[in-house]
């Protein structure tokens, strides 16, 4: 098992959308470890609070590290990406939120359109380190970060990063953090992985569109399942397991990710699919990723001990 | 403080429908105390596994108790209902769970109307204690019981039993727990409170329409706050506060549970709006009531700890 | 068949809620006709262009005539109730339309919950003739009128005048309009027709939710179908059959709908399911009626040329 | 003005997502006409009623004609694409239409996930003329032929052929029709048009999934609007303008083109927004394309005679 670097440097070029149309940066073996210099989700161009959004943004948001070629992938298998540690880097404050018109949970937006002004233009610029982030004198909020974008390339399509869907991208489900392990699909050869978008923390929905961005150093580990279709992604915790769907309107999402949480546990657990059903009904849990991006993402979850 | 009995024989006949155009069949003063007699959401009609939904049920379904009438409650105030105790009642096996054709989160219904045959149409009756509901040899799953439905009175509308919306109703919100609160508005005089649905436990979302359904003595505590008016029901723990939407599409449940609470924040903990709007993106939780009600329930929270 | 007059003065107070909670106004016969005068649906509180709607305008809204009780009608039965006629009333300008604070399609609502100030406040009191209504000096908008709210009451609940669903009421289609016929559910004895809210005309949706409202005489015959349990309200003109279905999201009332009307084509004019489907596809036709209300409204027909 | 040809051999291989990614198959000055044969949706592969969708179809649907380059166009450039003819093309019968499995507007799909079978597969192969379709013996459904999917390319993402968004794309809009003008946004050097999906005919929301798919010849010409940013595809016929969105959930869609159709209103025609959103909700007029595919589409025109 080796572990690679992937720094800013050999990256060389971030992308914005995640798809089979660029060259990896890497090459690894199944098993391998790769150390991940990971951007925020502006590239860094917010570098203070007087720095608005709609004045220093460009075209393309969510940079993404990758794509990483993982040796013998082919379509119709599985990786299986474990979040080791996820580590703040940069220069503080190297925190930032902030609202962006037209764009959130509780604004409209351009899908959800509406004759209203945009919201008030906010910037936050914020201390990060791994004892939390300083949101103010009263208020630190623990460093519990997770990766927001994460997926292997689509078939054909070149999706956006700003999109989640069943590839991954961006989920903003903050279980996709160190000790958890991701599943996502293989669709073309190498599986060609994307990532980035670490939050150091977020609340369930990302409510304003904008968590607590910061760059990372971000430690994965890449393992090779074959023969194992996915229609969505999938997540195991010591704890639990759970599918994961990117749809809108969000009870499509729910329904996506429990449909799947049924056929995984009929598949691989032994279960009757009438009675998961019927058993979620009483234990399943859900986590609201994100209300906010282009679809919207529910995790359905169970505990192991009920499998 | 008083503390009253609401059995079946004083209730006298349950309600389908929760308004203004029935009699009270009690009245109480503000902080008293009730023992509510609830039945299960079927009232009993399906006794053995071999009683199925589409044979035993009739018209009406999740019966209520109430109204109970409380003194001096006015339009403009809101009643803060303590759950205090939940305890099963009733002879074995007192718990009930089904599929119900044509109902529930991953079938086609009424509404999201489809061409499909119904789903297998199955019933599970279950032994349930306070040690919890044997579900097989395997699986004995917590007692963990909160009130499905709970409600005051709309102005003139008379609301569906099996439907939540602004006046509580069906939200199916396993928060509504003992120990919390729940505020309700005071829409008529009196109030009016409904009660009943209790579960002895439920996943979130209510996955196939029927948690764990079973009669139970419910015990709460009725106070009175004047002056309160509230949109959407709001609830408390002891470690959190939470606003409750129900409506359709789910991200609507959401953003109405969301900017209720933003509100709160603002109106009694002297938040700023946009500085409330950009804490819950990093720290607020959300709650899936039900994914199967006529409309469906979300809970929006943070911790008092932020407050 | 009789003809009956249900004047302004013998309606004697109007209605907000639809249910079986209220003394019919008025017997009539299978096959009478009813000359109903209508209010606006703001019961004329706007009587000039500064009566602004968050000043001038109370809790209720929508005042509906009614009940009619319609002598033998039973539940299971359906009422077919014909437009024969509608006609402006009341001293000009009697037209009027209006933006109402966070209310309608392109603004944040109680329900799709945002942090926006509500749009402009803006009323607009217009000339209405059967000529048409004058918008401006170059736009008169041609006399199209219909029936905004019509229903039967619902079994044992009372829906909101607002709210349109499977009892008919503020579905906002233009199609039911003079010289087509509306096919209600009668859910208790004699069924209960209530109705107001006529518009002079309405675009696609009722954009900003307040059409162009005014006080008429309108003229209806109301036949009894024995023994046609309906699910949604139908309509028929001399060309196509439609079933209207109001639910949310959007993307529901247009399966309840369609489903609806695969239904009708199964039941009544001998189609297989599958093909009814299948030819629906081709030549099925949606009228949006609101997408402001508390229940999106739409209805799909087929014209009788291939039925 | 030139006139080009672009046949199956010239195309020499079409595409399934449009993007960047793919070099021109043609370069074309503005105002220049092209001959396209497209393909059915199918690419031919359901010859007979016994190719079942299931069996037949590859991973590979909806197949594009293009990219085609337009000299001179640049990003914040618009096209406008005139379609002028379509005539149906090929071996009698080379019409299809059919139920796919977990597909249509009426069945359980990947997203609106349940746990019901597949409806029935069904194939239907039709003769196919410019007098019309031959259903069965008794019905035949007049030739109203439009481009089903037609679309720029994004700026750096690739996007399936099977679904619409602010490029056009699979709108499946019986208004992009012969006499009609479509505008499109230009995101890369030379706009990329890409075409295909001709329908013989098709009902508002084209239920099933499959309209009636047929090879065709279909003539546009293209000319260049330079500094028109468009947010959303519009239309133009000689009566009406039209702005097109395409999201889900549905009233998404709709609050899109209406939003769209109000900012066309203002900037092009002189309206104040408010003016212009009064003035939709008398008149405006709303087309449903589909409520099939991965957004659902909708058309929001006006009149010209009240522009």
């Amino acid at each position: 098992m080796t572990t690679h670097q992937l720094t800013e440097e050999t990256q060389d070029g971030f992308h914005y959308t995640v798809g089979p149309y660029f060259d990896p940066v890497l090459e690894i073996e199944p098993g391998d470890t790769v150390e991940v210099e990971t951007e925020d989700a502006f590239e860094g161009a917010i570098e203070t609070e007087d720095d608005l959004p709609s004045e220093v943004l460009g075209d393309y948001l969510n940079p993404q590290n990758g794509p990483i070629y993982v040796e013998g992938a082919e379509p119709g298998d599985a990786l299986a990406i474990t979040i080791e540690h996820i580590e703040p880097r940069g220069p503080q404050p190297r925190g930032t939120t902030c609202t962006v018109p037209h764009f959130g949970g509780l604004s409209a937006t351009d899908r959800t359109a509406m004759l209203h002004d945009p919201l008030p233009e906010i910037v936050k610029k914020l201390e990060v380190t791994t004892e939390g982030t300083v949101w103010n004198d009263d208020i630190t909020i623990p460093y519990e970060p997770f990766v927001g974008t994460i997926s292997t390339s689509p078939k054909i399509d070149s999706v956006n990063a700003l999109t989640p869907f069943k590839h991954g991208g961006n989920m903003d489900l903050p279980d996709v953090c160190p000790g958890n392990t991701i599943y996502l699909p293989v669709e073309v050869d190498g599986g060609y992985v994307y990532l980035g978008d670490c939050h150091a923390a977020q609340g369930d929905g990302e409510l304003c569109g904008v968590a607590l961005e910061h760059p990372t150093t971000t430690t994965i580990t890449v393992d090779l399942i074959e023969d194992w279709e996915l229609e969505w992604p999938r997540l195991e915790s010591e704890d639990f397991i759970m599918s994961i769907g990117s749809v809108r309107p969000m009870e499509d999402a729910a329904r996506a990710a429990y449909a799947d949480l049924v056929a995984w546990m009929a598949d691989d657990y032994g279960f009757d699919e009438m009675e998961a059903y019927m058993l979620l009904t009483q234990v399943g849990h859900v986590r609201l990723g994100n209300m906010v991006d282009p679809n919207y993402t529910i995790g359905a979850g169970i505990d192991k001990s009920y499998l």
